[in-house]
């Protein structure tokens, strides 16, 4: 066998492994009792640990070598996928056994204590967790630092989306931070004119909102013999390419969150759904990165779903969903409902125009985090200084301030900005594709989403991990990721 | 560390990934959409091939002799945990990793076909397949013999039932095979003198019965913050003890099946609730064999669900359930149609009184073809002529004759015998209860299973696999099993 051959074997092998993993985490989320939680941790525990020995086994650098020494009968595919596991197994071997374990404790005890802390609202409860786990996090960036000659961040920033580097993320949130608060401005301006959207009312059970997303996702293209829709606090998509499973949530009387959640997993799913068969279980016939992945499910989001021609052909069957009647229901009003623009606290309610501002917020606060120049207990302050910069919002507690979001307090840091990075290039994809084929707008309007999952396929899934962001924008759309698409998009939207 | 400790941990890591495949099977009944099937059959590939990995390591031998050496520093657990171990390393390391690859291969391949063998009643279609999978089988069997110093089909049913022998199984059956019929003959004979039950007509949607499944759990004493109740193609219990899955499943219209499998899968899934805490993860904490297991879950259906008393105390909650009205819903006619008798085709539907008889002829018949006494050409003369001797029904198709049963075309042989050494231990300590506690008979007719439950804990669960089947049933009930209290029992439900 092969150098290369024997690699393929491994990564099917520690493929296999992650998607047991997938099904567990799933069901934890979606179907597992409270009592099993202690269980279904040492699961994983054993699953992550056997998979970290597979991909540092001491003869695996020598074979990474020797395929590379060899790779000129290896095709464009197979010299990618080499790449991609050099890179996996660098990030894995960078750090030892004892800190990996170290990490995996204590960020399941700062999300544990960060659970109750937040439901106390009360920051000082989770602060010593927290603290003993950024030290954790930059002794495991320092370590990867060294290793792969990035900066500590960068070196965050690559195990979320390979290859792009925080200059880069810079340059790009630059342009955002100059230009957005005008943008919002004139957009909040132009808002005022227009009369605010009325509340619907209707017969909206989480059933009835249940039967309209799995009506949503069969429109839009999603096959349930190869994935399913539940519930979760959460909503996420998890899964392999042939059963992916996306979740959503429901309140009871509002649909407007529940039905977006589908919109934005089905994107994600069809991603998967989308990625090269032939290099099932390999490195490269995974996604592209987060940002990647992000921009799939924001295009189908905040592109596709609330666009003019597809709020047209959803807003009857939202209507008969929900039993709605008077003019409320009407297309005007659904409209402006679901492209309601307004500074907020939250995040994950946060709309596509101010949404950036929370990113670039978490970013600059993260960084300086790894960089030693934010310490924890400063960061509630900060917390509350930056988002009264960015969107003139003042935070009233940490529940709602720097305590919202799950990411740091399970030790992710240098995943927030591929939130971002995603939004933009879901806009420059999209009018890249609207560009290229003038049925893909008119599709939407009849709910035929077939000529735009076919542009899609060709210029995005199709290339698995093959391409990095800038790399695949460029192929796809003749340009690196920019700002441009994005800006034009909320301009033609929100203000022409 | 000592040989003895590095044992426990390698068997705790063993346990996390049984776990693991647990889910993964669980969630591939009741779960996944059907294009996931090709990628959870890898996932558990990997896992049973790391799992096989783990225990035939080369130097696990060397640690079981070394701990053994040491074993007086041991106390009466570990050591049974030591011998439960070396038992099951004997097991993996009797047979080399290319009998295992083909054995998973052609199971799987002999299971798929038995699908569609059984859909079209087309024996030919699958007889190949079967041939080939027996022969492998057989090959198994012969590997484990030489090793264990076991016959071939004691080392098979080694490993469903620790230290069960043929020749004991011979002992135990061939007197039911005596007295079976005389005493099947006067119950059918009694039967015939009483009303015949009528059916039942209320509003029995598969919701209700949900309902009432979930009422009747609650009152045997599951804890859903431990466990949960879903559908399935056939019932049946997985997970870990502090998370526990059952599954039954409904017929529109017709509730007695479903909720017999409740309170079935509920006497399973007790049994491991109640599994010694101290020795979680350790294979000596798990069940003492499927003979075992199938005590309790039928202690739990025949011998407590269908006692006068917990009729009494049930039939008026079914009636509410389905909102019954009438005299067909009354006591007298739920206990008849609970305890219906009739020699039938299908072993799963079949009564506590014929039952056996189903597993005395297929235990009969996979002798002979693992001794090579039957081919599988011959299989289903042989099985319409052993059903004919044996209850006097002919067999009027292959589809419920010799291929109604998965556990052959899955590669399960040496697994039938447990079914009816449970239902004999099942009414042995069912006897030994009642006789020690009378509060147990009262608590059921108030729907109070905690005398029984607390019987059973001592008595039972809280021994895991430190018994086997004799040894338990000697310690428990002051004799080894034998067929004396099941028929008794026969005697006392239907002919006294």
């Amino acid at each position: 066998m092969s150098a290369y051959a024997d690699l393929e074997k491994r990564f099917r092998r520690l493929s296999g492994l992650a998607g047991a993993e997938g099904v567990l985490h799933w069901d934890w989320a979606v179907m597992m009792p409270p009592g099993g939680a202690e269980a279904r941790g040492e699961q994983l525990a054993v699953l992550s640990g056997i998979a970290h020995e597979l991909i540092t086994a001491p003869d695996l650098g020598d074979l990474l070598d020797q395929a590379n020494a060899d790779s000129d009968q290896l095709d464009i595919w197979q010299r990618a996928n080499l790449t991609e596991m050099r890179r996996r197994w660098a990030h894995a071997t960078a750090i030892d056994a004892d800190l990996v374990e170290a990490l995996t404790k204590a960020s399941t005890e700062c999300e544990m204590t960060w659970r109750d802390a937040r439901e106390a609202n009360d920051f000082k409860m989770v602060e010593p967790k927290l603290t003993r786990l950024l030290a954790l996090v930059r002794q495991k960036a320092d370590a990867k630092s060294a290793v792969l000659g990035l900066s500590p961040y960068d070196a965050l920033l690559d195990s979320y989306d390979p290859g792009t580097k925080g200059a880069r993320v810079d340059q790009i949130f630059d342009e955002l931070r100059q230009d957005l608060p005008d943008l919002l401005a004139r957009v909040l301006e132009r808002q005022a004119e227009k009369p605010a959207p009325q509340k619907l009312v209707g017969d909206i059970t989480p059933e009835n909102q249940r039967r309209l997303g799995e009506r949503l996702m069969e429109v839009i293209g999603f096959d349930t013999n190869f994935g399913r829709l539940d519930v979760s606090h959460h909503p996420f998509t998890a899964g392999v390419p042939d059963d992916i499973r996306i979740t959503t949530r429901y309140k009871d009387g509002d649909f407007v969150e529940s039905l977006m959640a589908v919109s934005h997993e089905t994107g994600h799913a069809l991603y998967e759904r989308g990625l090269p068969k032939d290099w099932r279980g390999q490195p490269v016939g995974e996604a592209g990165g987060m940002s990647l992945h992000e921009s799939q499910s924001l295009l189908m989001e905040m592109q596709a779903c609330r666009s003019e021609e597809f709020i047209s052909f959803i807003a009857p069957l939202i209507r008969d969903a929900f039993s709605g009647e008077g003019v409320t229901w009407d297309f005007e009003n659904l409209h402006r409902t679901y492209r309601r623009v307004e500074a907020g606290l939250i995040r994950v309610e946060a709309d596509e125009v101010t949404y950036p501002a929370h990113v670039l917020m978490r970013t600059d606060l993260e960084r300086a985090m790894i960089a030693g120049d934010l310490r924890v207990a400063d960061l509630p302050g900060a917390w509350a200084d930056g988002l009264k910069a960015l969107l003139g919002v003042m935070v009233p507690n940490d529940r709602d301030g720097c305590m919202q979001d799950i990411h740091w307090y399970g030790g992710d840091f240098g995943y927030f900005p591929t939130y971002t990075l995603g939004a933009l290039a879901a806009a420059q994809l999209f009018a890249a594709a609207h560009a290229s084929d003038d049925s893909i707008a008119a599709g939407l309007g009849n709910g035929n989403f077939k000529p735009l999952m076919a542009w899609l396929a060709t210029n995005v899934h199709g290339f698995g991990a093959r391409l990095g962001l800038d790399d695949l924008l460029t192929e796809a759309t003749g340009a690196p990721l920019s700002t441009a698409a994005y800006k034009a998009h909320i301009e033609a939207r929100y203000l022409s």
